[in-house]
This record gives C-alpha cells, sequence and structure tokens, in this order.
C-alpha cells in the first residue's frame, strides 16, 4: 500500500500519545508528592510571558486530538469547558478525551480524504479538504502542544525523556 | 477515501514544515543582527542542562525528515555530519534535506506501508512495519524536535508565534 489510514491517524496514534501524556502528568504529580514542584508552578508554566501556560497547553493538547477525529468522521466536536485547575482534572480531561477518541470506528472516515472541514478560530474560520485538515492543520498543532507542555516540565526540572513522549 | 498517501506525510508536510523551520532561522538571524541575541546564545540553547542544545535540535529535525522518505521509499539515507557551528550553516542543511526529500515521487511509497524498515539508534536497533514507523515514530520524533527547537527561540525571546510554526 502507498497510502495509510486516517483512522491510524487520528486514533490509534493520538490514542498512544494521550496514554503518554497522562503517564507524564502523573510523574509531575509524583513530584508534587515529592515536594520537588508545586501544583502552582507546574499549572502556570510558560517559556514566554505571551504564551499559553501549561494548563492551556494540556487542555489544547487534548482538543486536537477530539476534533479531529470527530470532524474527519462529520460528528459534532464535544466540548470541554476549560476550566481545569489540577492535576487531577487535567488528566480526568486526558481521559475524557481518550474514551471519545476510541469510540471511532474506521468505517467512520469513509471519504475522510475528500471531506469539507469547518474549522472556527477565534478570528476567522478556515474551511479545508480533510486530508489538507489533517496535514497541516490537526496533525502539528496536536503535536505543537504535547510538545510544548513536555518542554515546560523538561524545563521545571521534571525527570522525563523523550521515551516518556513517545512511548514504548 | 479513507486513506492518505504516504508521499503526503513524508514529503508534502515535511517540505512545507521546513521551509517554516528555515523561515523562524532567519529571524533568529535578523534578531542577532539587530543585537537582541547573540549567535552563540542561539545555538548553545537548552531548556534543561541534560537535553541536546538548539543546534542538535535542528539537525534532529533535518535527520527526521530525510530518514522517513528514505527509508519508506527503500533508499539510502544520506549522511549528513552534525559539524554545523553557525546559523547559516544550520539553514544550508535545512535547504539540502528540502531539496533531498523535494526530490521523491509518489510512485516510489508503492508498498511502504508494508515495508520493512530498520532504523539504528545509539544502543539498539528497531525493527518496524513502515506504517507503524511512520506513524509511532517518524512523525512524533519529527514534530518533537521542530517543536523544541521553536520552544528554545520562545524562551530567548523571539518574537515568533504558532503561524510561523504552522505556515501560511
Amino acid at each position: 500500500m502507498t497510502q495509510v489510514p486516517v483512522f491510524d491517524f487520528v486514533v490509534t496514534t493520538p490514542l498512544r500519545m494521550l496514554g503518554n501524556l497522562d503517564a507524564i502528568l502523573g510523574k509531575a504529580q509524583a513530584a508534587i508528592a515529592d515536594g520537588k514542584l508545586t501544583e502552582e508552578q507546574v499549572l502556570k508554566a510558560k517559556l514566554a510571558p505571551d504564551m499559553f501556560d501549561f494548563t492551556r497547553q494540556v487542555q489544547l493538547v487534548t482538543d486536537f486530538a477530539k476534533s479531529p477525529a470527530a470532524r474527519l468522521a462529520g460528528v459534532d466536536v464535544p466540548k470541554f469547558p476549560d476550566e481545569e485547575t489540577t492535576l487531577a482534572a487535567l488528566r480526568d480531561r486526558v481521559g475524557r478525551v481518550a474514551d471519545f477518541v476510541r469510540g471511532f470506528q474506521p468505517a467512520q472516515f469513509e471519504g475522510a480524504a475528500e471531506r469539507q472541514v469547518t474549522i472556527p478560530l477565534r478570528d476567522r474560520t478556515l474551511e479545508m479538504q480533510g486530508d489538507q485538515y489533517l496535514l497541516s492543520f490537526a496533525q502539528p498543532n496536536f503535536y505543537f502542544h504535547y510538545t510544548t507542555a513536555y518542554a515546560l516540565l523538561r524545563h521545571l526540572g521534571l525527570d522525563i525523556g523523550k521515551r516518556d513522549f513517545i512511548g514504548g
């Protein structure tokens, strides 16, 4: 085959990465329990004053996991209010999004590559064909926020490495 | 279609991201020319003492662009010595890798999803089927190092945003 199923890109791999993210969040909780970090430090962490903090980065990782699966299957994107204030609540959100993503079947992505996708942004609306949306928007954004969340924890000195990020 | 061509994941999208990375490197050079940063600061930047510095992150972005295209097409991965010591040299490497990736044709990825891929790591060798290699290894690593390079520049105060990362 010269092609790979959309299902693998929006279900199989994101599920694996959400599992890795959950484990990394667990390591952050353990470091807090050990007194190495405070929860506030983690939740509010940034690399620059004008960037989203750690909490928002994790919220965005989950948004860029649930939206692509939903949009490419042609179902409504579930809305999660962005109001988590603890790592436990962020892990719960990661788990709920994983449950949502796990519910999709390969057959739901019939025609996904040609499906017209509408993406509401803060200041405009993007219209894209499914394959372009996956390649140029959904995937880069998912990994952008996942890596940024990871990088913030590295910057705080958490003992994690790329194998935590990629998974076993 | 429920599938997307391997070509789009290992040629089209990486080429776009390498172009974005080149433009970001150009912005770093401009900030250095303006006296806002030094080249040494950029090249040696890290978020934690035990992580690869900016130079190595950019080298790794290019490695995770040239290797997947080559391995999934069944051609030799070109070796680039890791000896860049300037941003100009890093941009040159990004350009050479883009030229290499641009040379592939869709037909070269016939059977890519089932192709057995061998990945030499520092301490072991991984064997994977092509689709697994793309999904679980090549893509996460490419975005991991690209985002980390971006994050290091954000941390240094460079005036860049996610639109620079994702592209137009």
